[in-house]
């Protein structure tokens, strides 16, 4: 145990805000954790559970849970933001109060902000002008919460502008099982993070039509190439989408059961549709929100992504889904060659 | 349908073998296949299945076994190989003679021959000096034989040094269910397609221990890493990797059920020895003996293996593998920087 005099911040109590709020618990720091309403407050407090977002882990007692932001916050040097992508500007607004010189914000949210197409340390930078950089940092890479709960092997990344930080933010959270690296592409971490989503969709949406195992991995494939020349022009070092938080997320999340994008695309190739999907879910399925901001990303950067682009048909234009794995499939004999990254334009 | 006039070799009545046996005779193309024995040609040509290796596929008439290489080989323009990597040679040997100046060998044969731990190209031209090395070609990529076989949507790479002659093989075995690109690094496929199944194996083992999704992403991540290390040292094109017959052939391996190796982790985890395996699966096992070559390759080249040294002592070392498994994660809390490719030292 370390650091039992060091009490952390953690805004959000969903289920990755918990499972990382148990990993920091569990290494001896006290965790005060924003909750949204006085319910999950007391539920956390009192029965030692997230029942709706984490059930059947017990929380350890050095967890709080609050739903003041000053309670939380006040005289943290450290502070997790674990939002869903749509309120981080307005939680980053929240803490701005709270953040001195000292404080060291790292956020674990994959996603991209509708509208500005802004990546989350963009978000919070912009809010918070006075947070320098390198100040600002990504935990990512593959990590279902509920084996994370579970004390379960995971490996993660720390990315940060500056290493001597990024060392800080892995020492609260390594341990044993929680295996943490660092390294210093903030952007890259984050595009693919964000992106991997959109391609989990595209898996699930392939396993509902029931098209196998060999046409799910050609999409991860080509998917993991789109989005890497997505990242690579937004300035990702493109040796990011080789690494935990590029193939190692994007495979957990699209060969997992317990992923919720899959899930979202997999019920979308069921037939249901975006509104069903997202009522009958009853969670933020971020993939859905960043197809809308790779589609228009990928535009205004002159970047192909066919699968993103069938994918924002299937979901916003009410394509067939079959229709649209078929185009991606490729229905006409030609001659082609493999090219990876060298086709990019 | 195309090219009835034209007849085509296929060495080898495996389930791979068969797989595309039944893509060339929908392509229209009569197929010569050579089977082992006369109970298996029997089976093949008069029940028109293949029991033992693709049970429940009806085959089309137009494939005819034969146990004679003369009757499979002689006058043919296209031979399509597939065995297992311990019998390349031999097979190599006894098609010499109908291998003429025309003649096109593409192999499918995922493995590294043992003790000179060649290639299967390199193998193949060793037996036949007299085909020039552009002539020899593989067929790699994310492609269960199962799933091949019953016409779901899949999509290979064939790799040659000659495009124009790549080209006249993608032609043969391209269709709208099978989709077929080409590319020129014959190393870096062969490479791939052979040590993505220690690779699996690891996975399986991963499973068997029920160490979860995020601990399994990470070993594929890691794995992927480690292969492309040594592939790159045995004159790879680092970018093959990243495609279909590297991250979608791994991808495929590790996760889905239908792969052997990721089965025979999946017992050596459950607890059973090398050997109680190997007889219960009845059927070649590439990865066991490619993490041997792969051992000793990355101690000829001084490659870091961490994955493949670990497999290698649970194999043929007797490690437990939980410990093998447990040493990967790393146990040591240290500052460690996630560098992929930069590390391979």
């Amino acid at each position: 145990m370390k650091g039992q005099e060091q009490s952390i911040a953690v805004v959000g109590a969903g289920s990755w805000g918990t499972a990382l709020s148990i990993v920091l618990a569990n290494n001896g720091y006290h965790v005060d954790l924003y909750a949204r309403d006085e319910e999950q407050k007391r539920v956390i407090n009192e029965k030692k559970i997230n029942k709706r977002y984490l059930s059947g882990v017990e929380l350890p007692d050095n967890i709080v849970a609050h739903t003041s932001y000053k309670d939380v916050l006040e005289g943290k040097k450290f502070i997790i933001l674990v939002v869903p992508s749509h309120a981080m500007r307005e939680t980053a607004r929240n803490i701005k109060p709270f953040v001195t010189e000292n404080t060291i914000v790292t956020h674990a949210t994959k996603g991209i902000e509708l509208n500005t197409y802004k990546r989350m340390s963009e978000v919070i930078h912009e809010e918070i002008p006075a947070l320098f950089p390198e100040r600002i940092l990504v935990l990512s890479g593959p990590s279902h919460a509920e084996e994370v709960s579970r004390k379960m092997p995971t490996t993660v990344v720390i990315s940060g502008k500056e290493t001597s930080i990024a060392e800080e933010v892995q020492d609260i959270f390594i341990n044993n099982d929680f295996r943490v690296y660092t390294n210093s592409d903030v952007v890259g971490t984050e595009v693919a993070g964000s992106l991997k989503n959109i391609i989990a969709l595209g898996a699930g949406l392939s396993d509902g039509l029931e098209f196998g195992d060999n046409a799910k991995a050609a999409l991860i494939t080509r998917g993991l190439t789109e989005i890497s020349r997505l990242g690579i022009e937004m300035g990702a070092n493109p040796l990011t989408f080789l690494g935990l938080a590029g193939v190692g997320d994007l495979v957990v999340t699209c060969t997992s059961q317990h992923s919720r994008n899959w899930r979202a695309g997999y019920m979308l190739g069921k037939g249901k549709n975006l509104e069903m999907v997202l009522e009958e879910m009853g969670m933020v399925v971020e993939g859905v929100k960043t197809t809308k901001a790779a589609y228009h990303l990928s535009q205004q950067l002159n970047v192909k992504m066919p699968i993103t682009n069938e994918l924002f048909k299937v979901l916003f234009e009410n394509k067939n889904p079959k229709s649209a794995v078929n185009d991606l499939m490729g229905r006409v004999k030609t001659h082609e060659t493999e090219w990876v990254f060298n086709d990019y334009r």
